[in-house]
């Protein structure tokens, strides 16, 4: 097995909390309009089932790459529209759109970026664009080495591209470099381009609910509850090499 | 005027002393290949002055995007040709190359950027590629909110696209986008695309001669000595802004 080079962070969901905080904000905004109808963890679930659909579009060629900002605020308007909500002008629906950009990290993220960012270069390998996932590390204190992902490769995940361009533009070979995620099926497509994986359970992530890609788990070659019990693990496979 | 949202660091001169460090290291291999007669600092202004044209035959669409960890090699090839060095093998050629990647910081760069990045976000916008600036930051401890530059947008600085498209990625106005820089030339080409510009004096980058560009300077929006004095005065300056 190739010595790990670089470790590549998925963003939603394996770094950030994005149901509870989308459900928080959007609790706030519909409370605001009178809209107390509209359930906002089932909002936030509604939301992020379209987020598939419309990336898909771009994979597929159907348009350009188009930034997630972009398609967050597309998805949001499409939502909006099936709720009747009128409350919203459009201000307020791009600073809606922006709740991506201000996701709650799990309570392990900071201290296990940092702790692994001792033992290996940390990247974001996620389909946020650039602007987006620097936000979101810039606010809650995540450093990272550097912000790849799909704006940086121009692909989707999980795309082939979009891996092996991130580990070309790190100058390292796929098996150089190590995809965290906590998502069966991103870490599944790296593994196909010859990556490495970790695996950090995030059971909270649908709420408690089965994750829908649970049938694609593998035997990764790490598999963690935290990203600072990834670190401690690194850490002691690393000794021997040191 | 326009508020600054984020910073942009010119790298090589402005953030390090590349003519030391190239010197450095081509001193130390030639010792080891018997070839004291090469002056180290005279080949690293030599090398230096290869980057240019490099960069040229990429601007002009002569030649597809090439990364400068390439194009470095390929003036170093053409340099220890004209010296008649034949003492140092594919290995040892790359490794030589990769010096750009080990440059030292100037004494004041990695304490400015982490007080100027406590008032604004702090990126790269270098010639140099993702991997090499990544190595750069990471080894002197200089913290990014992200590497950007050439290699991300796809156009080597100075040509228009790579000011623009870089605070098109960040999602802001080039009013906003305040490039950091030591070069006259940069500033003048990022001032023609509507960024603001700080000026910083590195009066050794060539070894205390006059910079090739001292005709093109004008009254930018800041001028400083070092980045901590430009953190000084960003920082009473946004005070009425708080």
């Amino acid at each position: 097995m190739a010595q790990v080079k670089v470790l590549a962070f998925d963003v939603f969901g394996t770094l950030v909390d994005w149901r509870t905080s989308i459900a928080r904000e959007a609790a706030a905004i519909f409370a605001s309009i009178g809209r107390d109808d509209i359930d906002p963890p089932a909002f936030a679930d509604a939301w992020r089932a379209l987020y598939q659909p419309a990336m898909q579009t771009v994979r597929s060629g159907e348009r350009p790459f188009t930034r997630l900002d972009v398609l967050n605020r597309e998805t949001l308007d499409t939502l909006l529209d099936q709720h009747d909500v009128t409350g919203l002008d459009e201000t307020a629906r791009h600073d809606f759109a922006f709740a991506w950009r201000r996701l709650d990290p799990w309570p392990d993220t900071v201290r296990g970026i940092a702790a692994l960012r001792e033992i290996h270069p940390v990247v974001t390998l996620s389909n946020g664009n650039i602007a987006l996932t620097m936000e979101i590390a810039r606010r809650t204190g995540m450093v990272f080495d550097a912000i790849l992902g799909a704006e940086a490769t121009g692909f989707y995940k999980p795309l082939p591209q979009s891996y092996l361009a991130t580990a070309d533009l790190l100058g390292i070979a796929p098996a150089q470099l190590c995809l965290v995620a906590c998502h069966h099926s991103d870490l599944s497509a790296a593994r196909a381009c010859g990556l490495q994986t970790a695996y950090v359970d995030r059971s909270m992530e649908y709420g408690g609910r089965t994750a829908p890609d649970a049938h694609m788990a593998q035997d990764w070659e790490w598999s963690v509850e935290s990203l600072t019990d990834l670190a401690t693990i690194m850490t002691v496979n690393q000794e021997p090499l040191a």
